[in-house]
């Protein structure tokens, strides 16, 4: 478990992805999104909790009010992968559909070297051939309570900042105890508001998933890095799993999304509704300006150090390659999306919009004598605590085993056994009771570990300590001991024991007595290191997450008290729903069309010679003349989305599925801190394209079926009028 | 003839442009290119002269060396559109290649309420079918002579700089009129280098040229004004025309460019033979920042209203629609062109870059006290003569009746009779003897004239007038005389018969006699404004043409010193020669294919619902299945190009022609004053997409046999291997 101070309150990104297990999550930037300005709330923007959307803007703009029931319907349909994306039912028998890049890590885990199912994908004909995936779990949000007065009144009048927070925290983990206790659900206690409000959600879980289908990665990924975030564009970026419960197929006919055999028709209200993992909208200037001018510049530059490192681990071979090639895909999003990122902080235009928001907001708080007393201070608070947390970046940046899997969940598994004997309200993030299965399941994973790649990550980590801390710095002497990088990552990593999952069994489940006897290298090492860490997150909760925290909150308060529920709290990968238009877009020049079809993918692969990442799927090329290639393939829409909405289904007012979304355009990269609706633009595929290939190029029409709802009785011949468009 | 205010040396291109035969030329502008830094030669830009190619660069780079005979052939081959264009012969039969959007005047022309060739296109299967081009002249350059010291003798010690520029002007008008009379060629002193060098260019002339071929507007312009200036594109933006001479084709045996039936290949060496009409490359920052603050903004607020009026007048009617729609693409593409110009201007690396260069050439010239003694006082004095024509703009460009067609033709004719008087040394730029071929050429042009859109334009720009001028400026008095602008100029047109050639020709013949004496509404409102455009036309050559023209020519002369011909000069519409590869490029986050195919052009056409302008012709939609879709059909090459390159020839090392340049991308935009290789693009019609739909869409195998020099003996089958990509 990493310490704190990568978390959510933290402001870079890459800091909170990292914490949701490693290179993982970077790839719910892939589905980066779309922002908000709280003065322009007549743009499609907001992901809205369920308790609060707005109805009356939708009866205005579209004339159109969910019911209850439909809500319901939509929010149990709707799924989570905790590995950091979204999902939904799309059938009655528990079948699920998620992207392709969600689906990455399950089939990297699932391959060996005599099938590469990254690469040439997976479809299971029968419900015997599905492919159990280990390690993965998805969350169905069954129940949201508001629990906002019971977490405030656990702070008393005159409580110092620090003893505010842990009072808070405590209560929180008291709540998701008492509520897992009573009703074996997972229980998160959910800050929205930046503390305005406090949710308890349940939800159903799901650890028997199993693979059904995989298009392949060179038509889920086509165009590969370049194309990555950009539109127009022809990525097939589905995948379809099952979900199964005491061994048989989830009953799923209560809720699921019916398919729409329509796809999205251009100018058509639609919705999306996932999880989109975090937004930084209520920032100050303060904190946007240290992540753009510090935080940024330095990820970017660690990003690309440590991609490098495992470019050269994949010269090495074809094996070595296949290893490093999820975790090199999963850098090259994070560095292009940071990148667009930073850009858009540079953008003057945009910053000032900020600046000119934060003034009005002020002004409003200063206008008001009892807000001013209560709020009016927290800026400057923020402004002093990032300006510490500047001047400590360098010592908590490389005080650190970031991009070292194996190394992380060593560093968890003798945090783990510390941890847990402490009082619940005394732990660490991350460590307390209701968070303690998915953190066993997770630790206890049987996916695949790669020790030289985990031998280069760590040498790399290390020599950056080095080189940027020296060698007199108390935690490079302990995490080298003399030796060179290269030697002491060979030394922890070749001999340990932490790829098998027996092992950490035995290590969890044997205590701290068992990690402290233990003469695993890789243990040996991560015991020397965890000094450090507890030092650095100490100093992190001190200096900066205690302050930043309290006054985010008090700024959280503030709006809440200048605007209330009119606007929709900052993302917290919890479930939301946005809605939005299909819809093109002035793009460089010109206008992006509201969706692609077949025809453009031909047009892109024959446009550079079909070289990589324009190269087409063998089938692909056989299967052309069956195609109506006319047939819709992406499509953009104005929703408002960002990482962690990857893999949500987007639905019309009959919640019937259309689409389902995958990425966000160029333009929307600026989307983390700020919202602007001309040109972001949610990227996803369209149902049409599913069935067009499920039918035509991977034989699958039993699954184009069940998907569909009914064999077809009659088939539009190809070429032929479609009905639509 | 509009003042010399609105020539070469005055900043704004759309001064320059008006010049050009008024709205005609602002297409030049849709092949907008490539620029220059000085300090970056080893990019591949420039537009060289013939005289000059820069051929170790081409030996260093590309291991080709251009012999004499090889370019002697290319720049014989080569051909300037004079309304604007360039192209060249591709048939020993006088076979002509340029753009449809060059040959579109000339359709428009032709076109009649029966048979609209813009929409329709046109195709003579015959020679006898071909159509005859009214008022259309086509250039060969046939012979170069270096006349710098001739010129420069004119100058004697211790002139001033306006009589300086009076000597070289009779000097140069002499040269023109020896030549002619010697050679009977068309015969032009061209400035290079800002006055580094002058040379005379002997053309021989064409105006007998018959309309062969034109696809029609909307495959030739797919994607209208969103997609202009942008890539990918999918434009089949070509035309055919056939020179004659004395009734007959002409014979263009011996220099015509041979037909590539490969096309373009990715990364090949390919040439660019054309007329680039006008860069600002050389000018001072001083300059460019009256042209961003001041000139553009006031130019495009132009444009705006201008296109509002003939909006409004497309409004009334199908008809009314079809004869504004020319002047709207016109203006459409002069807005998105000024625009992005503007964009690149505001750039502040971009602006930096400029500054830099300059700073550097200052000091070059500086360190060297000759130099500085001799030209270093230049950049003051455009600055302070650039102040004054800002402070004095708005009298320069109200006092005008730009737009109006037949009110510039009205002008010219009224002008032609005073200045034709004078000695040939002091008329008006434009009146010179070896200039009035082409002047009488085009005032005679049996064009038609549409008398209510006329009135329309002259009654928007008199209220502009009025507006920015108020009603006591003398200029505004005489214009309307009391009534409101729509009222004088429906005096002015209605019941004019300028329309009419034989009646302009009668006015002509007539001389000043005839002018003075007629009752012509048109001709007694213009002899009205004359004394105005005069009086604007002595102010500005005395405070800024003579000064900045000078000047320019002391820093061109100063550059001269300092870089010799290792550079190129600024482009003049005269004939050049670039070079560069076959090559995509980084995009709004993702990478442009070296060349698309027609799947895109359906593509794009489906992706918009086949709505306009992304409609496509019935004949495209009937032929799709026995196209080779992923045949190429719009590439990019980093050749520098500018507008007047619009219908050039892109060829190979042989000497084939591989493609025809329509346009530069958007990024190009900035192309009048800086070249940024990395990006900026010249776009180009493939030849195999010339053919692929001459033969199957159009069913015009002669002319397709005609280009590839012979029936084919076999034909590739459809889908089959092409031996290409």
């Amino acid at each position: 478990m990493m310490p704190s101070y990568l978390r959510k309150t933290e402001n870079s990104m890459i800091f909170w992805l990292r914490r949701w297990g490693g290179a993982l999550l970077f790839l719910a930037l892939a589905s980066q999104g779309l922002v908000l300005l709280r003065s322009r709330l007549w743009a499609d923007q907001g992901m809205w909790t369920f308790d609060n959307m707005p109805l009356e803007q939708l009866k205005a703009r579209y004339n159109f009010v969910p019911t209850q029931a439909w809500l319901d319907h939509v929010r149990l349909s709707s799924l989570r992968f905790n590995n950091g994306g979204s999902g939904s039912f799309v059938s009655p028998h528990g079948l699920v559909l998620t992207n392709h890049h969600i689906a990455l890590s399950e089939l990297q885990k699932l391959s060996t070297a005599q099938h590469n199912y990254v690469k040439e994908g997976f479809y299971a004909p029968t419900k015997a051939q599905e492919l159990k995936c280990p390690g993965l779990e998805v969350d169905q949000l069954v129940s949201m309570k508001n629990v906002t007065a019971r977490v405030e009144a656990a702070v008393k009048p005159g409580m110092a900042d620090i003893e505010a927070l842990k009072a808070r925290r405590a209560e929180i983990a008291a709540i998701e105890r008492e509520s897992l206790k009573a009703t074996g659900l997972r229980s998160d206690v959910v800050t929205l508001y930046n503390g305005g409000e406090y949710w308890l959600y349940r939800y159903k879980k799901y650890t028997d998933i199993r693979l059904v289908f995989d298009p392949g990665q060179q038509i889920a990924f086509f165009g590969g890095g370049w194309d990555n975030f950009t539109y127009p564009r022809y990525d097939l970026d589905f995948a379809l799993f099952r979900l199964y419960e005491h061994g048989k197929p989830v009953d799923s006919s209560g809720n699921y999304f019916r398919w729409s055999r329509r796809g999205a028709q251009p100018g058509e209200l639609v919705f999306v509704s996932g999880n989109p993992g975090r937004t930084d909208r209520d920032d100050t200037v303060a904190q946007l300006e240290l992540l753009r001018d510090r935080i940024l510049p330095l990820d970017l530059n660690l990003l690309e150090s440590h991609r490098a490192a495992l470019v050269r681990y994949s010269s090495e071979g074809a094996e070595q390659a296949r290893e490093a090639s999820e975790m090199i895909f999963f850098i090259d999003n994070s560095i292009k999306d940071l990148t667009g990122m930073q850009k858009g902080l540079e953008d003057p235009r945009l910053m000032a919009i900020k600046m000119r928001q934060e003034a009005a907001f002020r002004a409003r708080i200063a206008a008001h004598p009892a807000w001013e007393r209560a709020y009016g201070g927290a800026w400057n608070q923020i402004a002093e605590a990032e300006k510490a947390f500047a001047a400590h970046l360098k010592l908590v940046r490389f005080r650190s085993v970031e991009f070292a899997p194996l190394v992380e969940r060593a560093l968890d598994i003798v945090l783990y056994v510390q941890q847990i004997k402490k009082p619940d309200a005394d732990r660490l993030p991350g460590f307390h009771d209701a968070q303690l299965p998915s953190l066993r399941f997770r630790l206890l994973s049987p996916a695949p570990v790669y020790p030289k790649m985990e031998e280069a990550l760590l040498g790399e980590t290390l020599a950056e300590s080095l080189a940027e801390l020296g060698a007199d710095d108390p935690y490079v002497r302990a995490a080298l001991q003399g030796q060179t990088p290269e030697a002491a990552a060979r030394q922890a990593i070749e001999g340990t024991q932490l790829a098998s999952v027996a092992f950490r069994k035995s290590l969890l489940s044997g205590g701290e007595g068992a990690v402290d006897a233990s003469k695993d290298p890789l243990i040996v090492f991560v015991r020397r290191l965890v000094p450090y860490f507890l030092q650095e997150q100490k100093w992190y909760d001190d200096h900066v997450h205690s302050i930043v925290t309290a006054a985010g909150q008090k700024l959280g308060q503030a709006r809440f008290a200048v605007y209330g529920k009119s606007v929709y709290p900052d993302a917290t990968f919890t479930l939301r729903l946005a809605y939005g238009t299909v819809k093109g877009y002035p793009m460089n020049g010109t206008i992006a069309p509201p969706f692609t079809t077949f025809y453009g993918l031909y047009d892109r692969a024959y446009s550079f010679g079909l070289k990589p990442p324009f190269n087409l799927p063998e089938r692909f090329l056989r299967a052309k003349d069956r195609l109506k290639l006319s047939t819709p393939f992406d499509f953009v829409n104005t929703c408002d989305i960002i990482g962690g909405n990857s893999g949500s289904p987007v639905i019309n007012r009959q919640a019937k599925i259309v689409g389902l979304i995958f990425d966000g355009d160029i333009e929307s990269l600026a989307g983390d801190f700020i919202y602007d609706g001309k040109q972001n633009r949610a990227v996803a595929v369209d149902t049409t394209a599913i069935i067009e290939a499920l039918r035509k190029v991977y034989h699958a029409a039993p699954l184009a079926d069940e998907l569909e709802g009914q064999p077809r009785t009659s088939r539009t011949p190809a070429g032929g009028p479609s009905g639509r468009r």
